[in-house]
């Protein structure tokens, strides 16, 4: 079964901070490029014989899947948390100052995070930990990087497809672009969906 | 609030083709070290002023974050998988031949990639991916690989501390006796608890 | 003793096939980053108490430590590599031709790993082998990844920043305009240096 | 032209504080292996025509390449380190001094950073910096880490199948065991011929 792109969940012409042709790029391109990359290394696995391929045929092609799997679902993610200024509703800010001591010093990691990835390649995630029940900002350098056992809730792309067309090397401006663009409601449905509210 | 070690859920004298002193050493001191250094961990981190300290000491601390994190989730996972030779039961393996072909070329996927492993570091995790609502097996190299937005239900160590004790590097016979040692009864229970079964 | 940026080696405005705003930014930005981080790691580390302090403290400094040397000195090799459009001598292109089995199937190599990159992270590296004695591409996915033992003698860059600002997303444009633009006498004067030409 | 295994070039009856049954099976399984895949890797990649290869394809070739060229170079100059207890000779011990502040604070660095790695992978490299002229502790966390541009004189395996068929988890005595076995004499011939003694 072929994996399909997501329509773009974002207005493209309308997140603050951001130009429309950097989020068309970056759908297109990156997020499409993983997609379709993932559709080919998939129809390659299911050619394999796994009993006789060698152990590096083996590791190569289970890392590029792991890669373009996770590049697809956090882009995916990514997209969605993008819109106009917003803050979290009451419930999830109050989480956020349970788990992080306070909003402020929540949003102090997250966005120190991701500034000091700029340069290079990464994701910041807040995420929720299933085994201790509570949210956590994940750190990234590769698509790989994931918290185990963990939904992702809100994403921070920093390749520096992400912000490169607009912001060249300034991705401290991008990282204050992407606070000031954060579609909370989503990230509010979300947390609510997976039981986390409660 | 400090993360806590949880008790052994295997019994160590127990599990099919390992030896009590593998299982204690591994449970002792890499799971174990990893709870411990996750604490020591995160008082660094919340003594840290984010707005002013330097990217590579954010990027060493969270980096360090994850892998502790990852590898404490993961082995209570391992070890919870470990006990007497079983099999999957019929809902299970349904499921398994639905998403990979036949339970057969699951377990085919599931062993070479472990066996490729052999001679360095990593995981092998059978996953369930929310947003294809599909079984996964996924590949890691190190701890901090994991399936966004996923929930792992049995993880096969491929670290050399899980086997050089009994099985010098024959992986492959690791490998085996693992597959001879799967608690299924364990596996199904978290994969009817994420609602996966259904 | 503190590490210094050296002088842009090619002339910013004239590189062929790249502007001068992308050249000079990656200058300033990325590598003369890599030399101001390099420097108060080296700052970290020397006030460090190895016999006490904790393990996760040193791995991530250490860890910096080489992603920013690394950065320094293969962006160093990259911007001495650029200039106009040129051809190995004959002694090199030997040389090629010998290890690869002809200078274009070296050629079609290096291009085809460069846009393999593409999207991500990374570096293509002309390698002498000081093994073996011969000269090989290499790949990297990130700063960290390097040869060992060996001398590269040139570097093409495929982290995004070395070219979203003029390429955007058209990796492979990028890796077609460096291949015409790689200055061969540095090239061949690193080669003659290490003794490889023999 | 393939890929050869050298001679073990320590007495593996004879490295004080290490099992002949170590050695050994680090040195035919471990080198062994990356020398037998080396060559398999090389095959296929001779036979790819890279202009068409997929990416994923060539991604995941050319980093196994890398990691099995860097674990053969790197093993053969961990086994030629080993021996019995010994110093470092007077031009060597000074040039320590000099780059590292004391022998001792050398020594102290490169031990701790060896068991920062502890139940994990990696290496802790002394090597010779081209660009800079100095000696380095180079931090690995796995085969493909390596100083660019770089000479290592002194590697030490922290991969746990060095040490876990005799020290079981214990890193620690294990590191210790190797500064108590080094043939310094391998480390200063090495440093000469690359005239880093000058």
């Amino acid at each position: 079964m072929p994996y399909g792109m997501k329509a773009l969940s974002c207005d493209p012409a309308r997140v603050r901070g951001m130009s429309e042709r950097l989020i068309v790029s970056h759908y297109e391109n990156n997020y499409g490029g993983a997609v379709r990359r993932l559709n080919v290394i998939e129809e390659q696995l299911a050619g394999l014989d796994y009993a006789s391929a060698p152990g590096f045929v083996l590791n190569g092609l289970k890392r590029e899947q792991l890669i373009a799997m996770n590049s697809m679902i956090l882009h995916e993610l990514f997209f969605d948390g993008l819109g106009d200024e917003s803050e979290p509703g009451g419930g999830l800010q109050k989480a956020l100052a349970r788990d992080f001591g306070s909003y402020a010093r929540w949003r102090s990691e997250f966005v120190a995070t991701g500034k000091a990835l700029a340069g290079g390649s990464g994701w910041v995630l807040l995420c929720w930990s299933h085994r201790d029940r509570k949210l956590v900002n994940q750190w990234a350098s590769d698509h790989c990087h994931s918290l185990a056992a963990s939904t992702p809730i809100l994403a921070l792309d920093m390749y520096e497809h992400s912000y490169h067309i607009d912001f060249g090397a300034k991705a401290g401006s991008y990282v204050d672009a992407f606070m000031g663009a954060v579609r909370w409601s989503g990230v509010e449905r979300r947390w609510t969906e997976i039981g986390a509210a409660r």
